[in-house]
């Protein structure tokens, strides 16, 4: 058995995922929205243990946790993110983040190692107010202006009144030093079921798909339930359905093997029983990891919004985030497997990521790569999302071994 | 011209409307919805103006505004309501307390009348909270658990809660007093095209069509948008669209001439742009005066239902509200039409209500009557709903007419 296996410490990988998942506990998982008090408070217990690895620790003006180490030679940054959809799992996030933990105390403190792992925690992931606020800001793809411009999708309170309330209003925001990092690592659940019905333990990311996102508006006349007769009705929110049911029956036709796309909101304006909706409107989403079967869904896409038009309802499609998919640098897709073939006897498969990831968003400017553990029964962003205990411990060795392979350069 | 035609002050009635779109207006219309601040000042606004009518004045526990009189004599009954649905229009409710107020002024002050007019505005006619609660309560159809579970359907805020923060918890509900009142009048916007379409001032109304509510519920299974192939998921949203769209496909087969059915609110849970929705849920309403015609209907709603569930959602439907058409008193019809006769030239029709109003709850404890006045291009529940001036005045005549014939008996 290789020297440097005892080096993790399983128990306690485990026993800081259960302290995050305490903080803000919801049933057997979370819930903890960006800028939440559980969400700030995980932050603060994140940024009090990255001394322990020999980090100096700051949270910066958009919510994001930097551990920065002072040792010379390479160093690799990793981490994942804090914050959770409502009610949602309790790994999803944080356990990309406690690999990173454990992979800076176990690696900082190894006098055989020249060089360091530094941690991240990326804002606002789940896109509670945006689109990877955190990590497109360490970037340096995040204006002022877009931060003037974000809210919380639910409670449509501003991210500047969000961020004055939680105390980070005026702090700098922290931007990535060129050249510093060797690359990105980050680790993350499947959040699908390739791993565990192929009975293997460690996914090795190859892409992750584009996200291509829409807002789409049916005006139709407002008026009142019980007087206005049936057949001079102009109902938005039946023309929105007349619509998500025609997305269903049109799209398999034109989509690629791995193309999903999902209307996750539907809100009909004013939305009260014995009112006839006047304007409606949907979010509709589509990722694929081929922008060809991308443009061609969305020309159908506008096609049928025309064809409706011509109905009782206006229809209006407006693209509100554009998808470029990710490719994970071959390097660390190497030093992963090579990592799982000693810690994982070898069960590791490469797959792309359904899933957007702040991998992605990081890949603009440095190599990156992810690594994957199973999700029971695929499910996630779902309390019930859940990970063996056995298989969390054996990512942590994998991790933190792909990172000393990645140092070792 | 009779004589009594002079006692009505025109500008006066569109003075006391236009002081009431003044308290929360919105746009062209205003937003007040129960228990608002707008709302309670209307309220106060009604109470303060009382006396000028010789009315003593209450607001009652449960938001209620009464008008008691201390004249010998008939007493006839007016009113409507002053809250609105969100930024909705200035005549829907305040017309008819407007109207009554006038009439109170006009006859409790006239030596010939042998009588009196006391005025009435009911509170939530608009269901923030419930169904006709203010009315109900007047009648005794609202018991103290009813309050106990009343919640405002935006906010979710407790009714008790509301009626603490404005100052009416612990207040007594009045009730009517048996045998005090010959009955009822209301006046109210048409919400329809009958009378503009066909040139007339005044509606003649003769039955409150019953409103038939139901909650229906879709269950599949919450997961990630990007990770969960489309031939392995359960969408309740899409579940969802497709029944509504199957409901606009097979109700015309079975419906009657003059059923109207509507869904007005519908929520995706939890959603998300990138969580496939595991469950939907959609408030459904069924309306028409014949109620065979909505057994029929609701028969094949759950045959649909149960269809449906064979499919990847289960489908739940669940009556939440079961209507009863209410008849108007024949002599109330035949005072407005003749008063139509003497002040608006007989332009007038009678004709069914299809939306719902407190006449048709005080109809369940004494004579009650109602009359429309015209709503231009049919617009109603929406800040652009209005009535010409004249056809303002017109009703308000006729109103006050009526109510003068009623008390002469």
């Amino acid at each position: 058995m290789p020297d440097h296996r005892s080096h993790i410490d399983g128990a306690r990988v485990l026993g800081d995922l259960n302290a995050l998942r305490g903080i803000g506990a919801y049933k057997t998982g979370v819930h903890k929205p960006t800028f939440s008090e559980p969400h700030m408070r995980s932050l603060r217990w994140l940024a009090q243990r990255l001394p322990e690895a020999g980090l100096s620790a700051e949270i910066d003006g958009i919510g994001n946790v930097l551990g920065t180490s002072a040792r010379s030679g390479a160093k690799l940054l990793a981490g994942s993110h804090l914050e959770s959809q409502n009610y949602a799992g309790w790994l999803d996030g944080p356990l990309g983040v406690v690999y990173a933990l454990e992979a800076a105390r176990v690696i900082n403190a190894d006098p055989d190692v020249n060089g360091s792992v530094e941690v991240a925690a990326w804002c606002d992931e789940e896109g509670h107010f945006g689109s990877f606020l955190g990590s497109r800001s360490y970037v340096g793809a995040l204006t002022e202006e877009d931060i003037d411009a974000a809210r919380d999708r639910s409670s449509g309170r501003t991210m500047r009144d969000a961020l004055r309330e939680v105390g980070l209003a005026g702090r700098p925001r922290v931007s990535a030093e060129p050249g510093r990092h060797i690359g990105y690592l980050e680790a993350h659940i499947e959040q699908g079921q390739v791993l565990e019905s192929d009975g293997l333990a460690i996914g090795v990311v190859t892409s992750i798909v584009g996200i291509w996102q829409y807002r789409i508006t049916f005006e139709g006349e407002q008026n009142h339930a019980g007087t206005t007769r049936m057949n001079v009705r102009r109902d938005a929110g039946l023309a929105l359905a007349r619509f998500c049911v025609a997305i269903d029956d049109r799209f398999p036709a034109l989509c690629g093997p791995r193309t999903v796309w999902t209307t996750g909101r539907i809100v009909l304006e004013p939305g009260a029983p014995s009112i006839i909706p006047g304007r409606a409107e949907m979010l509709f989403q589509m990722r694929d990891d081929d922008p060809d079967v991308i443009d061609r869904l969305e020309a159908l896409l506008r096609e049928m919004a025309a064809e409706a038009s011509r109905g009782r309802c206006s229809v209006a499609v407006e693209r509100i985030r554009t998808g470029a998919p990710a490719l994970m640098n071959a390097a660390f897709q190497q030093a992963i497997e090579a990592a799982s073939a000693t810690f994982a006897g070898g069960r590791s498969v490469r797959l792309p990521s359904g899933a957007g990831h702040d991998a992605q968003v990081l890949a603009t400017i440095m190599p990156a790569g992810m690594l994957f553990v199973p999700s029971r029964g695929g499910i996630s962003h779902h309390w019930n999302e859940n990970t063996a205990d056995a298989d969390i411990i054996t990512g942590a060795e994998v991790f933190v071994d792909a990172c000393r392979r990645l140092l070792a350069g």
